[in-house]
């Protein structure tokens, strides 16, 4: 299986109403929910393209049973949730049915205690010896030290299993050094990573920071990877409309099961952006269409060569 | 004990964020979350006065369960609500810490299935037994018939057991003629009932609809009584700052809380308004400030005059 880490999970919630105005009173229209962090979305890709997938992370309270009552009911995902004495945070995404925009509410979440954040590293370990391979997804709560993903990349390592860190700041900076087999930043945390905006130049310096492949999001513009086997751009056909939410883990899942079934880099970053894409255009965030996604698979266009070898 | 029905239950939510900004992403620096919906509140102020309370109406899903928990974890009240296979509604209010303004969000609630009211109304009826005082508040939720309160009304009256409603519309207009003992409508809820705005007019009007006493809340201006004793008014010392939020609800409980312990009109008019006006003083939204309170009970004014006996 594959296994995703998200430390800092939440219940997304998801509210319809008719026009938001502050100092209001607005009924809500429709309200969807369900589990959310960047792990838990990785996950859910996974496990619609078929590959059994296990969820590892924190879960508490009222709010973290909901979360495990849904990944529970989720075929292709096991919850392996570490409870905790506090209650996973909500997020909250109010959209406005008359101007399409979206309002974000983000809960700050419970502070992790260090005999919970020894418990996750302990079923962390054992999970992995059944693993495939293993995403770390998201930003560190309050309380889980700043080098936790370094510390797991280590433990990943040690166990053989290939890893992918999507994170950002500090905890992305420590985690490169322990020498993830894959990193995949946004430009924006590439460059705070690297100090170069320039993003081919930013992803041989994450790679001589440690990283054995970069993976640098470049939002509209697809992905482009500087890895061991070679430097490749992979672009999407066209300006694609829609709500970008989700569509950075659907590349990371997109990558992972690639990775997993031993493609090359090109398949790799042509399903990653096929993936995100099918995500953009899909009306609920964070899913995708998988005829779009299947169509698309033959339409992204990947460039660039392999290094000598 | 005092019974308090909540069909429309909820778990409100608030959040404090600096600024709310339409379209941006918001970090939530403080989350409270209790029991809520008008019964719920009542119950509570009634807890705190020290009076044990049972609280009924329709709990379930993962926000039942975290009402439910919270319920029982309240010392003096008695949790009786009865599951549902829907998930209790949530409300948020977000607090802008600039302006001190609330913007809300109020999810509609599950649709209450007829084996559900079904149960509610013979849970209802076997509570009525140990019951002092009964207090129907609030609207109804989808799948529960228009005249639902007018049939607890009288299931209430057949048990001997003084019941009040407060609630709006074409639920208030059944309910009244179901000849309840207190009404407790604000001065819209009264206009919209007996198409006179002249409060005193209209609560005489609530009254020859049916209902034995009116009470109309004025807001800041306080309370107006017309009862088979007389007529009174309860005026607040002073203008009042603050929330109004739950003051009406704290206002039903002072109400409840005297009636039970047999005491004339002008005293309960006067425990009403003292917490009412306690509640807008308090700096948490439906919470009273018991020194505030204990202070008001010797200040407010009740003018008015019995009726020939």
């Amino acid at each position: 299986m594959i296994l995703t880490v998200t430390l800092n999970t939440a219940l997304d919630i998801t509210y319809r109403v008719r026009s938001l105005r502050p100092h209001a009173t607005h009924r809500v229209s429709e309200v969807t929910e369900r589990p959310g962090g960047k792990g838990v979305n990785v996950a859910r890709v996974l496990a619609a393209l078929g590959h059994e997938v296990t969820v590892t992370g924190f879960a508490g309270g009222g709010t973290g049973r909901i979360v495990q009552d849904r990944l529970t009911a989720t075929p292709g995902v096991v919850d392996a949730l570490v409870p905790i004495g506090g209650a996973t945070r909500r997020t909250i995404a109010v959209v406005d049915e008359r101007t399409g925009d979206t309002t974000q509410l983000n809960e700050p979440g419970p502070a992790i205690a260090p005999p919970e954040w020894s418990a996750l590293q302990e079923a962390y370990e054992d999970l992995l010896a059944s693993a495939s391979a293993v995403a770390l997804c998201g930003s560190l709560p309050p309380g889980v030290p700043v080098g936790a993903y370094a510390g797991l990349i280590r433990t990943a390592r040690a166990a053989g299993v290939p890893v992918l860190l999507d994170t950002s700041g500090e905890p992305l900076r420590r985690g490169v050094a322990a020498r993830p087999d894959i990193v995949k930043p946004n430009s924006d945390e590439l460059a705070e990573l690297t100090g170069s905006h320039e993003p081919l130049r930013a992803t041989h310096a994450a790679r001589r920071r440690g990283a054995h492949a970069v993976v640098a999001s470049l939002g509209p513009e697809g992905l482009l990877a500087a890895t061991p086997e070679g430097t490749w751009r992979a672009t999407p056909p066209g300006r694609v409309h829609g709500n970008p939410t989700g569509a950075g883990d659907s590349a990371t899942a997109g990558l992972l099961a690639a990775l997993v079934e031993r493609r090359p880099w090109p398949e790799r970053l042509t399903r990653a952006v096929a993936l995100a894409t099918a995500t953009v255009h899909a009306p609920v965030a964070g899913e995708f269409d998988r005829r779009t996604y299947e169509e698309l698979l033959g339409r992204v266009a990947v460039t660039g060569e392999a290094s000598a070898a």
